[in-house]
């Protein structure tokens, strides 16, 4: 292979991570929107949020026609190889993330009241941060191919499941306490539900960074942990 | 192209549609298994869908790979592109089929009592069974690349999805009338929510089967309406 096409290789690489960090720039804003929607209950918001998801499903799109063209030219080994597949699966997975906002969105304006405490909103806050958090670092190990940040990442994820089972048992303990508040609730539920499943996949990525960057798998994490089903 | 290469791709392809379709059987039945876990509250067979899931995933892991190597070696086209994108697209699905069962499992574990009315039952059984046929009706369109049978999977989504709205509703009522049913029906309200994105995943396996076997896009469908968020 000649140096040219070695170096056009390397741009077509870049290329194609510098689209996959565009998705996850989009993904980040959309989990914080939707959330700072929810908890200011800023319907303009939520509805802007919900929109802009079609830009991010619009780039995966592209991201995956592309690595397929690149598969198919290329004809990757090894470590090319797992650069292409880490970021296939990545896309996917910053795909999810903004499905998941845009249901946080959508649950901000069927909600269409205060948050019930100042406790509560501090929880989804908190959570919020936590796991946004997790999104940019291992973004950043992504960009940066830093397999010890991706690692710590993985780490992190037990945090944003403690605050969701605290979270889930507080809201079981509001909509017992006062029925009015059970609809409310039920939302509430299911947007803590949703962050901590972008918990999950800011792990996914985590684990995918750290194998495209070793060609190791990270130890087994703990099995994305919902404490609240009781059985894993 | 030698006529002894070209037969060998058609094995792969065929080959691979096995693979995915050995996929989809894993995925109806661990969905099938764990709603009747559910509802005969059998923890046996709740454990053995959660275990279950490994099969599933490995499946999918080799199926990714397999994809890979034959866009490297086939550089593939047209109809042959169109095939092999989505297979890997209902491979995706059929994995996240493979997890919302488990999750069902999981709950089943959790809750720990009988459905607190026969209604209620009858409710998820009957949401089960659309949805599952469903899934049994696409990947037999998959397989035998009938896209107006795909096409008919998606407009069948409707029901599932007005099922979910009026179990949603129910669930609510039974907390507001009995505090003590509020943790059992968290539970079973996430799990009827599963069952409805079962149903989504799929009408997105219906999508690619359409788009596979005529290379268009099938009219935009509902936008995988979840009511119950109320703003669409």
């Amino acid at each position: 292979m000649s140096e040219h096409t070695v170096s056009a290789y390397d741009e077509e690489l870049t290329a194609m991570a510098g689209k996959v960090a565009e998705m996850g720039g989009l993904a980040e804003r959309a989990f914080a929107d939707a959330v700072s929607a929810l908890v200011t209950q800023d319907h303009e918001l939520a509805k802007s949020t919900i929109e802009n998801d079609e830009r991010l499903d619009a780039l995966h799109q592209e991201v995956e026609m592309k690595l397929i063209e690149m598969i198919a030219l290329r004809q990757p080994m090894g470590q090319d190889l797992r650069e292409i597949t880490a970021a296939s699966r990545i896309a996917n997975d910053l795909e999810r993330v903004g499905d998941l906002a845009k249901n946080v969105a959508k649950r901000a304006i069927a909600i269409d009241s205060n948050l019930k405490s100042k406790k509560l909103a501090i929880g989804v806050e908190h959570m919020t941060e936590l796991a946004l958090g997790q999104l940019k670092q291992v973004l950043d190990a992504y960009t940066r191919r830093d397999a010890e940040a991706a690692r710590r990442v993985q780490e992190a994820d037990a945090e944003v499941d403690a605050i969701y089972t605290s979270l889930f048992r507080e809201l079981l303990t509001y909509m017992m306490e006062d029925p009015r508040v059970i609809t409310q609730c039920v939302h509430l539920l299911f947007c803590a539900k949703n962050i901590e499943r972008i918990g999950d996949h800011a792990t996914n990525i985590a684990e995918n960074v750290y194998y495209m960057v070793t060609g190791d798998r990270l130890p087994e994490d703990r099995a994305k942990l919902d404490e609240t089903t009781g059985a894993v």
